[in-house]
């Protein structure tokens, strides 16, 4: 088996693996920083070496567009592209096709959509999505499937997930390499249909499982009532990934449920817009607290890759537009999502998960800060 | 003696020197990296201490509005604030004001104008000038000089260094540190006014020299002739500093003629728009030629902070406005500054600049690049 369960919380869903791949062993859960354009946002892939991370996710139609799939595989793959020795998986491109491109049409075969780079033309299908992610050599693929809008009614979810799963046949078929496939289970807020798709990726078979379409406006208890019934639903020897999710509470949360794999843009993006997420909570850098203070991001912790710089050093940065705060604070989230990650792995090795999550929320929930 | 010149070229006027100030020893000649607003753009203090840079300019106009000098100064002054501990030479904010404040007045007293930041009347003075500079603790201070356009009639040139020298004595007078303090040779492109003015800054005594006003649309021609001039009457015991002084054929032709200091935005700026600079010779990022590409910036260098990427990837991190493009390419080009000016060292202590400098030059100007 290429997924191995060690250690099963006795108190929640949660449970400790290691994920073989073609690239090494990844340790689960796991949390994935997003390098969409084969690069993380504001800092570089050796930053994410020197954090420690070794998984990340890219995005197949973004690198379809730019530099080209061909290109990266004549260049010898991603990996080497990006210099990048550890794992990699590949979003398929279901989501950006219709997210970025407002005028893509679907047609049974696959989706036509204009390109957001230059407007030309475009058709992708499960089986040049699967090409694609064979040709940058990502070590995690996933199907490509179709992602309906959030707010979709009953029968049009239920002609997409149908879709999804005739796409998610074809994407299996079209798969030449050893390289893992996941399923993605859709079925927006029907239960129903969830437990169709659930059944519907099993019945294929595929090396992981991927919850689709949450976090897209169906409501937080929405999202944690589809992860539980999703998961409940989905194999225990294989990985769960909730795909864009999330908040340290909704990562915290999602383990509990049984998730293993995440990914989300909010540690990068929000450094970019001043949040900093700190043991003690979020903070805003702009807040006025924060000027000229002497304080650092993380009391005592001297591992953080911020340590030498005061909040009132980064507020400044911040505040003249210097591109070192994008950087700094970019760092900063990250570094809390990896130790985030260790602890919760370390929390579920020594069976105390639950009271892990309730110190950590209760510090970073605290209403004083 | 806080200069020492230890080793003069036999065959030109370089010479590699030692200036010790209250941060340490720094060897000439020496490029400051530019940290206008407290720190390098694109990159991070840190990212200079790891290249060995130990000194860097800043600028007491920037730092005056934002975060403002007594601010920095209650943080413990501008080395524990930007966690630096080599050397800061600032500039007095003189030039910054007229270049910056287009409605910027000049009375005898000092400058009044409106800041660029929220339109707010200010007054620089000699006087505020040499607080804020000792306030933010640099180093090495500038005085407070008049920055007339570089198309200044020879009578508005007159009054301009008149007003220089008066200044020069009262930044020199308003001085309560230990701090060194440069004068600046301003003239323009007159050679008896860059003469009077020498000798004013020699009379008034300092502990360095600068050459202002330089690179302003002068003409290369006309910037080493005022640039040998200026040398050639100043002390041989003092330490020369070019300010935004230049490309690296101006550095090398400079330090021919007897200049030790030198910063200039080139590296950074010009990282930004695309332009790399390499032993070979200056490149753009943009061309064709780096498509996909998997040769390093510098080949068989691997120290240097790109070496784990290849030109094709840095390219495509461009194109895609990635801000780690930015980050690799300033990283990159300060790096040749710094390898510039650590060859420039040894081979006027060797005794041999004038070939390395024919060598490098052959090298970098090689037209088949």
């Amino acid at each position: 088996m290429s997924f191995v369960v060690h250690n099963q919380d006795p108190s929640s869903k949660s449970r400790f693996g290691v994920l073989k791949t073609g690239s090494g062993e990844i340790e689960t859960p796991v949390f994935m920083p997003v390098c969409t354009k084969a690069v993380p946002k504001a800092i570089t892939s050796e930053d994410l070496d020197k954090m420690n991370f070794n998984l990340i996710v890219v995005n197949a139609y973004h690198l379809f567009l730019r530099p080209g799939h061909k290109e990266i595989k004549d260049f010898g793959g991603l990996h080497e592209f990006m210099n990048w020795k550890g794992n990699i998986l590949s979003d398929s491109g279901g989501f950006q096709v219709y997210s970025l491109s407002p005028s893509a049409r679907i047609h049974d075969d696959g989706v036509s959509f204009k390109s957001f780079l230059d407007g030309s033309t475009n058709f992708l299908s499960p089986e040049l999505s699967i090409e694609i992610q064979e040709s940058i050599s990502s070590d995690i693929m996933m199907i490509f499937d179709d992602c309906p809008k959030p707010d979709s009614t009953y029968s049009s979810m239920l002609s997409s997930i149908k879709r999804t799963r005739d796409w998610a046949v074809r994407s299996k078929k079209a798969k030449k390499s050893s390289n893992k496939l996941f399923g993605i289970v859709q079925g927006g807020i029907y239960d129903d249909l969830r437990k169709t798709s659930s059944e519907q990726m099993m019945e294929i078979d595929f090396d992981g499982y991927a919850i689709g379409g949450l976090g897209l406006g169906e409501g937080q208890e929405k999202t944690y009532e589809i992860t539980e019934q999703v998961c409940s639903l989905l194999p225990e020897n294989k990985p769960r990934y909730s795909m864009g999710i999330g908040k340290p509470e909704d990562i915290l949360n999602s383990v509990e449920l049984g998730v293993d794999i995440f990914d989300c843009v909010i540690p990068t993006r929000n450094a970019r817009n001043g949040t900093l997420y700190t043991t003690k909570g979020k903070i805003n850098i702009k807040n006025s607290a924060f000027t000229m203070s002497d304080n650092p991001i993380e009391e005592d912790d001297y591992n953080h890759p911020c340590a030498k710089f005061s909040l009132g050093y980064i507020k400044h940065l911040y505040m003249t537009k210097e591109i070192a705060a994008l950087q700094l604070m970019t760092l900063s989230n990250l570094y809390f999502y990896k130790q985030l990650i260790e602890s919760i792995k370390k929390s579920i090795k020594d069976g105390k998960f639950i009271a892990f999550k309730k110190n950590f929320l209760e510090r970073y929930q605290n209403e004083s800060n």
